[in-house]
């Protein structure tokens, strides 16, 4: 997120076109309620710290604009001459932008609008892939290399891991986990997401199999998995579905499967649920990630200058031995609303796990190549005893 | 863990009296199993690689030791002609040292015993901290950075966050999360540890003055935080406490008090519960740690060739301007089924937060520097409209 932001404040100082750069707070609700900032007033030394800070230093929303909003946004923007709008984030942030481009050009007041692919969902279309994934790709995998090493450590005990990772619409993230896996035997050994069901019957039998090969098993699925009548994956009569506010109740699929594992099994299981961790934790950022991120803020910037409206950064994976990425545009009334899950080819038959394809895919974006960790050969002593 | 293997393995390989060096698999269980395997017969590059790599190599165990049990396992250490015995873990793990090396000195075997105080918890007695808590205090600072700055960002959509780590007895882990805050409004805004109980009305109060005062609330708790009266935080009417195997149903308190949030003051709250993460990831160990884990490694040897035997390795701080680490020795007895809670003076008057006296004591164990975050001055910009 910030990167991108860094990328549009450096490309920014070298047009004399632009003459200043204002941040919105909370993105579009900061705008609507006229809150500004002063980017030019920051210290270098603070912009050049934002590559490596966590989270969206304007901050976020998740707002959906009515038709009174846009004309709102429309009036801000006027009041302080402002002709290039960059808006950063998925599918919504997608689909504001494309609104303000629209009416701005029904008003006949000339802005250049452009988004940037920012989710870690990575779930946009037109894009090769989007900023913020490769990074939370990293996380992932190194959660589960480690995950793996720790239930292996503790596998008489509790031989069983369920690692519930975002992703409420695409599998994109839960796929990731895969780039950890070398040999057989390494986690994960089954990944779950949404774009297949899960059917609870079928998932015991397919852990049975892993514990008794390997004596523990490493799942990762994705948080929005559903059964094949489309339900969520809930503990039964574990109480009231909403709380007093209407508010549901928080539902997890990898509790759910804890508790079937425990159940029908009467195996030990436990599940990790990372959380906001994986989408902040700078540690496991992706070199790549950070890197495109810049690109494509900087590129942002010279694609308003040149004309262009209305339209999102693609990133375009060129054609060649190695991985190089470089940028497009896509427009914006083609990206808002649309959602790109896995495709067909990406996911194995049995759909409890990621194909070639996927990790070719994947490899590229999560940057250094991931840590090795050694693994003793155990030659075993001679037995002296019975 | 692996640190202190090491530490073992290369002080071992100095000393002519030690022929030959074995490691039990899922330590006691393995050796009861006489499943020993030969560490001699690794390569060394393993072995260098075993510093950074998470996990006990040598698999683990939570075993208590019956009387029989005992004598089994002197049985396989005299049949291997075992001199010298080393055992890395928690309060259980002193205690089965302690156990063998009084049989073994009841019966008249000569046999050199010593544990090493590796555990997250940090709760053993006699030492001044323990093996492994550096790293953990590490990754819970620093995820509690990410967290903030998530929560910051995100405030207008789910300002409150509660993050819940590991330490069923004593708030050691928790705590560490205060090296997180360098200013009265970073997070975290509150702790919560099992020394002291928690009083939701209380507690409510405390998260509502946070919010009104900066707009948003991270709180770190222990997994085991209890009532007043003694009784566990748990969602009413969520069904019965136990599956069909007797299991109790996971709790979790910081999933209790999202919905008593949620429930008393209307505001959205989430969870994190980091899980089994908080003690593997490598990406966020301490130097200090594993250089003191070898060092404790390469003690423990040369205490047992010195004649010590039942005593576990103290890490001592030596009395300086600056942090320095020696070890010692304390007798088994003193450490095997002790516990270490945070003392009094660690803790503040309200008992939701920890003291500077705390903050001196952690700080040199998490080894280099915590990172800094950029942070906007967010000058703001002239209103021109209304």
């Amino acid at each position: 997120m910030n990167s991108s932001l860094v990328g549009i404040l450096r490309e920014a100082a070298e047009h004399d076109e632009i003459e200043g750069v204002y941040g919105a707070l909370f993105g579009i609700q900061g705008m609507l309620d006229e809150v500004l900032i002063d980017l030019e007033r920051e210290d270098p030394t603070t912009i050049q710290g934002l590559s490596r800070t966590p989270a969206a230093a304007l901050g976020s929303c998740r707002y959906r604009l009515g038709a009174e909003d846009c004309e709102r946004a429309l009036e801000i923007l006027k009041a302080h001459n402002v002709r290039y709008f960059f808006y950063v984030g998925g599918n919504d942030s997608a689909e504001t932008a494309h609104r303000i481009a629209q009416l701005a050009q029904d008003r006949g007041y000339e802005l250049y609008a452009i988004s940037l692919p920012k989710t870690i969902d990575n779930d946009l279309v037109e894009t090769d892939h989007c900023l913020g994934y490769g990074s939370v790709a990293r996380f992932v995998a190194i959660a589960t290399m480690d995950a793996s090493r720790d239930t292996e450590a503790m596998r008489l005990l509790e031989p069983i891991k369920i690692i519930e990772v975002m992703g409420r619409d695409a599998g994109w993230v839960a796929a990731a986990a895969a780039l950890a896996k070398k040999s057989e035997e390494d986690a994960p050994h089954l990944i779950y997401i949404p774009e297949r069901p899960l059917i609870p019957g079928q998932f015991l039998e397919e852990v049975q199999r892993v514990y008794r090969q390997f004596g523990y098993v490493v799942a990762v699925m994705s948080e929005m998995v559903k059964k094949e009548d489309g339900t969520l994956l809930v503990v039964p009569d574990e109480g009231p579905e909403k709380d007093p506010f209407g508010h549901p109740r928080p539902s997890s699929p990898a509790r759910f499967l804890c508790w079937l594992i425990r159940s029908e099994l009467g195996l030990r299981a436990r599940f990790d649920k990372p959380g906001t961790i994986q989408r902040t934790a700078m540690a496991y950022a992706s070199s790549t990630d950070l890197e495109e991120a810049y690109l494509a803020g900087r590129m942002a910037v010279r694609y308003a200058l040149r004309g262009e409206s209305d339209c999102m950064v693609t990133l375009v994976r060129e054609p060649s031995d190695s991985y190089r990425c470089s940028t497009g545009l896509a427009p914006l009334a083609k990206v808002a609303n649309a959602l790109k899950t896995l495709p067909d080819e990406y996911i194995n038959p049995e759909g409890n796990f990621v194909t070639e394809a996927f990790l070719e895919y994947a490899r590229p974006l999560i940057g250094e190549p991931l840590p090795t960790y050694a693994r003793l050969r155990q030659v075993p002593v001679e037995r002296r005893l019975s």
